[in-house]
């Protein structure tokens, strides 16, 4: 007996973050955090669920394009995902009207996330197992013949892939219970957003020092003077030894980029992130040379392999920020975590948002076990907001994520949340 | 007494080319050329019309982002605009949580060239002009107030683009006379579909070169040998003196390209168009470099003005193909063709589609007047389909573009043609 996909079901959920301005920054004074949000509802006892994050206005235009391209999904058989997947990933991403739209960028592609994570949620919790262990159960072959290599082969074969994955895998028990011992190293974006006042960021490092947290995000990008100020301010709360990191959110054109980094190097910043626009990979690779040591990190706005791959070629990205919900899905993030490593980079995912930490978690984990072996340089973004709307919300313990243990991709938000939230008919927004 | 916008009306139109092979290609079997259409309607006696161009599936979605951006304009002063536009453009493509989808890419920008260039309807059908003669009675401040340099800078900054444009229009009058006796040059896209056969493209040839063309462009990037077999009949047909442009629609890898081209050089290709994805930058530049002296020509699905910026830097792009309608409507074209003038690369639109050679003879005849005061290496593409559900559809005398005096943009639709092949209801698709 298979059970099947029965039906797909969408829901346009916001939440009213700009009230607090919790996730403020020089590019977006008042995101209101949001999920286009997609059910795949099976006839058995377990159902699939993904997103995309957007910030507010326009969650309804991905929300209709989920539609659009997941309803074909009904009637898959869900015991045979391992088969279904490569077809399912090139109907979602490579089918040529949808391909116009972009090809394989802005709403289609973060839909097509979506419904991937949706079907990969709803494969690891059919087989049982948290998704970074459905992931290493796979054969390297298996796992490969789930991921596209169009217009990234030139670097990455999928032959070459299979070799990766089959050497990276040796030693992984040893490093499993390494992370189940100490978790996987994060830092917290919480302290440090634009709009918070200098008094609010002190008590929340001090709060966040106390429970831990070593390495820590702050926004710049507004007056210099006052990004300085702040900068300074930050790296005298948490001393010499934490990392520090600045993140401009694409605000500054290039020469702009390196005359501000020039000034704010005086915090002695790890990584400077999206410096300038996401699409400038020539602009990052001057950046980049103009401004080390500091490091130039990039990509939760980077939108396919093709743009990965490039920027990892030119040397504009030292710190590779792969987003799970805007690359399609696991099969396009695994290929950027491959090309990645191909190149000594490390991933540090991007992160906050809404599920977004409950989703790379399972993708770093597997990056340790199978890819890169390494956590030298690697850090997942946290950020303390909306994990209460999940049904298996990460758990932080002293700046590290724990070990997820729940079957799936921690994808699935509760029901009350999506009720409450859903736009506009929602008691959240009824309210207003 | 002031006209105002008063509502904001779309449409979902598609035409079931599919049906002839009609705009096959190598990465397209079966387009339904399609149009995201809005009308904007006043109290006066002028109404604006724009589209985005998708080929069938995604055109709702299309559709209702332009539905979720265009409401605001609603209440906007007809006279007004001049001082209007730029503010239309920062709202369209600088909106925080509408950027969060891109920035600036894939459907919410298709979006906003369809807005965009419904306001650019308006405007010039208000003055009375067609909008190539809108642009030139703008001056070059008031004109370069509609254009966005952001993350451009570094090449092009509005103060230099003052000086281009007051240098470029130096000596109009007799190139506009020139102009109106011979036509701006173009070549035909209309007999070398990929779904055609021999018989039929023979007789397509024939009868193209009867009405005066000399220019042909072919669809490649099937199999290698009758690619091959394909080119060199062509280039038979049209003589030595012809060019012949050949079109790969993204299929190859870049190894794959520059070993492709390399066999088809036998037929004396003028350009190579889209030889690999778009995205690929530094790609292109690698295949411009293998294959020199053929050019290698892109641009239709080069989504923004900082992608446009680096393929031209990188060398990657001999002959630019902006497209009317992918770009952010007039104001981006305007910037990209712009910065192609700085690096003396030739723009040949991307046409065809639906409405496209109704578009672009606008801008390559103000690129001509205005900016590169050059029409070498330069011609408009132009496939012979929909023109009769146009209003005001291009003329064509002796392969060339006769310039368009009704004002406006010609980018209205029929409104029996609208209400024909609206989707699903109309009722060309009510027979199928």
């Amino acid at each position: 007996m298979t059970i099947q996909i029965t039906g797909v079901e969408t829901a346009d959920v916001r939440f009213p973050t700009s009230a607090t301005h919790s996730g403020s920054d020089a590019m977006n004074p008042d995101p209101d955090y949001s999920a286009a949000y997609v059910t795949l509802h099976t006839d058995g006892d377990v159902e699939g669920h993904g997103l995309a994050f957007t910030i507010g206005r326009g969650n309804d235009v991905v929300t209709k394009a989920i539609e659009v391209i997941a309803e074909p999904l009904a009637g898959t058989g869900v015991d045979d995902l391992a088969r279904q997947m490569p077809l399912i990933l090139r109907a979602l991403t490579q089918d040529s009207h949808i391909r116009w739209l972009g090809p394989e960028k802005g709403v289609m592609h973060l839909a097509a996330a979506a419904v991937l994570n949706a079907v990969w949620d709803l494969w690891a919790k059919q087989r049982g197992m948290p998704l970074w262990q459905l992931l290493l159960s796979l054969t390297p072959e298996e796992l490969v013949a789930c991921l596209d290599f169009r217009h990234v082969q030139d670097v990455l074969t999928p032959g070459e892939a299979v070799r990766m994955l089959a050497e990276g895998r040796l030693g992984h028990a040893e490093r499993l219970a390494q992370l189940e011992e100490h978790g996987y190293p994060a830092y917290i974006t919480s302290a440090g957003w634009l709009g918070y006042d200098d008094d609010t960021v002190r008590r929340l490092v001090k709060d966040s020092l106390d429970d831990g947290w070593r390495h820590f995000k702050l926004k710049v990008g507004g007056q210099l003077d006052d990004d300085l100020r702040r900068a300074l301010f930050l790296r005298d709360l948490i001393g010499p030894d934490g990392r520090l990191m600045l993140d401009a959110n694409q605000v500054w054109e290039v020469p702009e980029a390196i005359a501000a980094i020039s000034v704010l190097s005086a915090c002695d910043p790890y990584w400077i992130e999206e410096p300038t626009s996401p699409d400038d990979i020539l602009g990052h690779a001057a950046i980049a040379q103009a401004i080390a040591p500091v490091r130039v990190a990039t990509g939760e706005h980077v939108h396919n392999r093709v743009m990965f791959k490039q920027f990892l070629a030119a040397g504009a990205m030292a710190v590779c920020q792969a987003d799970s919900c805007r690359l399609a899905g696991v099969n396009e993030n695994i290929v950027v975590y491959l090309l990645a490593a191909k190149h000594g980079v490390p991933v540090c995912p991007h992160a906050g948002g809404v599920g977004l930490c409950e989703f790379v978690q399972h993708l770093s984990i597997f990056d340790y076990l199978s890819i890169s072996g390494s956590l030298d340089g690697r850090m997942i973004e946290y950020v303390d907001h909306l994990h209460e709307m999940f049904v298996d919300p990460v758990k932080i313990r002293r700046g590290a994520y724990v070990v997820p243990t729940a079957p799936g991709f921690s994808t699935q938000m509760r029901a009350d949340a999506v009720a409450e939230y859903r736009y506009p008919e929602g008691g959240a927004w009824a309210a207003r």
